[in-house]
């Protein structure tokens, strides 16, 4: 995971819009260390992903790791693999400084050490938020949330999107409903999973042979009931209702999810954006609520680029205060080659915004105090600073995407005037100096309103 | 190194600001990967640095480690310890893919398995910009990097500081004119920077002494050339005109610092930020000709924040091309810190611009409407999202550092308008809601402009 500077530059871009959306809601910044105790680590990850864990130590405790350490003979420190338990060993240890409940947002690199392939990464970009209450959480954040994840879609201005919504309630109670109860509910989830991979003749057999033992017509709603999609805000409402009564937790749940609508409405999230999908459910054992999952519509095949949902208790293993929370979180790094192969990342335009040339040793002086004053007028310039043929310091700026090159020969100089090449639309013009910065201000504001997302 | 929001916002405020002003001067983004190849860090590590690196297993490769990895029974992975070597490795590695000379900032964390104690950070972030040129780089660069940190420090508003230049050629010009030559120097000068804490009798005793041997006279001139500062452009002039002839290499080097200090002042940088420090030598065996070290003139105890130079080659030991260097390095965790005990770091203002109260639930939907229009006109805002007593909302808000609460009760809603709460002036008035987020942008913005430093 290293990027030439163009790409880095896009990739920039990408984290400060959704760093900016997170902050426009109201989340506060959290970064926490890199290395956790091992044992804070372990507690939460099953068996697969401890497996994927990186263990660090420092040279003087090296071949002392058996002694020391998580307890089983591991290094006393590990890597995060996620930012979720760093945020639950966050909050117990600071519970008492934070006000509740406490929205944060996090983005740093986590790491996992698996097999390096093609859109896996052992080190890459989360970007989460979350909001974690003290004993409750208000059933309202859960809106919010998609209100926030909508917001950063559009201004990353990848094309369409859907934020997919479910419940884990509505799901367990129609499970109840059907007389499948606890670990069998699991157990059918998994396999209405494989729906799309398997297809639905497989499944329904898989359902009705030994080890389910499902009746045809059981089967039958399931697999209805999975089908569930809404296109529209009026059609999400109708199909809640066309789903006919439940046990308490099915009402609850459907009770919750209309609230989200109604409340993803009055937010003025856009009705496209938002949808039914009755077949996710995302962290079998761990979230407890809505779930959340965001497609882009042009590439299904990308799967969710944003995931998350409510859950009852972050911190469990660190605290005895109860914390439920409500989150989400983007694979960024993932996320970026995916757009990267689909062509909807934008590399063009360099973070420089000028280049002043140099034609002779005799204007050094003006062009440093040049590219200054363009600074300060809220430009990045890149002074050119030994004197080449211009032909050669054009095509240096064309090739590093930088779009506007400013020159004054002795003719420009006699004018107080510069020339200014615009790379961007092939045009040439000249401009007093003294209004130089803010015409290419707005020039620069101009492109980035009609053209692209903006920094 | 973790922080509290406020704390966090603070730094991060710190971090976007020297981006920012890395960025326009035109040096582009670049991140590496927290792990490098043990065999990749050590080659430039002495055994000081060695004993201070963290290695770095996945779990499956725990207990091979003494038959694989660094060719002595070393992991194969280990943290980066700095940000140059890095750099060293990502030049060598993308050469043929680079624009030289190749303008890089980079912003990370960086990583020492020392014992954790006060001023002393096992992860810390250090802020570098580095120009590397291909074979040769003008020595124009060498003034640009001063501007840079110029820059840097007048925007995070710190208070008065000084840039202090030498350099190593007028430095070992100066030694061997005295015919102190070779490792000697090295020495000599390790006795010089000990001035401060031994006295400069106990040093002169030393230097005349059976290791060294000098001579009285030459001690005299040792002693007046490394107390030579000078204050102001003039004087800087006039105390490198006044130090006399010198070798070829002397020469050489007073040219340097003289087209330094004519470009500092072409590029208008304030007189006052930049003086001459003939004591100070930085990374004896690293450094080849202008070294910086920048100080806060009010707290000279806390040392030099921001240090770096002109070095030859970076990368010899990855790519037989010379890649001769300039660059600094901002250690801005440690900064952080000492200037938090030293009551610079602003942490009244939180991000959230605005909280929108909610006085009952029958004003939720306009709260989260109205909420969405200020985010939309460029504020940070969070929402109440339950209905609690006012005096409540009030008090978080101000706990929490936000400086506007909006509220709009049946009175305001039945005349269009909204009371706002100005907590940072304990001023309240009423808007109307068309014009109320110009409006809040307008008193956000004058309140930056006069005080502390911008976001």
């Amino acid at each position: 995971m290293e990027l030439l500077p163009r790409d880095q530059i896009a990739f920039q871009r990408m984290l400060d819009t959704i760093r900016q959306v997170f902050e426009r809601f109201g989340f506060l910044p959290v970064e926490t260390p890199v290395m956790e105790l091992s044992e804070v680590l372990l507690t939460k990850s099953g068996g697969e992903t401890e497996r994927q864990v990186y263990f660090v130590q420092s040279t003087g405790a090296l071949g002392k790791s058996a002694e020391s350490g998580g307890g089983e003979g591991l290094p006393e420190l590990a890597l995060r693999f996620d930012l979720t338990v760093p945020l639950a060993r966050y909050v117990a240890e600071h519970e008492h400084d934070l006000a509740f409940p406490f929205r944060r947002y996090q983005m740093q690199r986590v790491y996992r050490g698996e097999r390096a392939q093609r859109g896996r990464f052992r080190e890459f970009y989360q970007c989460d938020i979350d909001v974690v209450g003290k004993d409750a959480l208000s059933p309202r954040f859960d809106a919010e949330v998609p209100a926030v994840i909508a917001a950063v879609f559009e201004r990353l201005a990848i094309g369409e999107f859907t934020i997919q919504l479910n419940h884990r309630k509505l799901l367990r109670g129609f499970f109840e409903g059907q007389g499948i109860e606890g670990e069998a509910q699991f157990a059918v989830l998994r396999e209405l999973d494989k729906l799309d991979k398997r297809g639905e003749d497989a499944v329904r057999a898989t359902l009705a042979g030994d080890g389910f033992g499902l009746s045809d017509e059981v089967i039958g709603r399931l697999m209805a009931f999975s089908k569930v999609r809404s296109q529209g805000h009026a059609d999400a409402l109708a199909k809640l209702h066309s789903l006919g009564t439940g046990t308490p937790l099915f009402e609850e749940g459907r009770d919750e999810l209309r609230a989200i609508l109604v409340q993803l409405q009055a937010l003025g999230v856009a009705e496209s954006r938002y949808a039914l999908n009755l077949s996710i459910a995302r962290g079998l054992d761990y979230y407890t609520g809505v779930v959340y999952e965001t497609t882009l519509d042009a590439y299904p095949q990308i799967g969710s680029i944003c995931s998350g949902g409510r859950y009852e208790n972050l911190a469990g293993h660190y605290t005895r205060s109860k914390l439920p929370g409500v989150g989400i979180s983007i694979g960024l790094t993932r996320l970026f080659f995916q757009l990267k192969d689909a062509g909807l990342v934008d590399t063009a335009e360099s973070s420089v915004d000028v280049l002043v040339a140099l034609l002779d040793d005799a204007g050094l002086a003006h062009a440093l105090g040049l590219s200054q004053r363009l600074r300060a007028g809220g430009l990045n310039v890149e002074t050119q600073l030994e004197p080449r043929k211009l032909a050669k310091q054009l095509q240096y700026a064309d090739k590093a995407g930088i779009r506007f090159v400013v020159m004054r020969g002795e003719d420009e100089a006699s004018r107080g005037v510069v020339a200014v090449k615009d790379l961007r639309r092939g045009e040439q013009f000249e401009v007093s100096e003294a209004e130089l910065a803010s015409i290419l201000q707005v020039e620069r504001e101009q492109l980035r309103t009609t053209g692209g997302h903006g920094r």
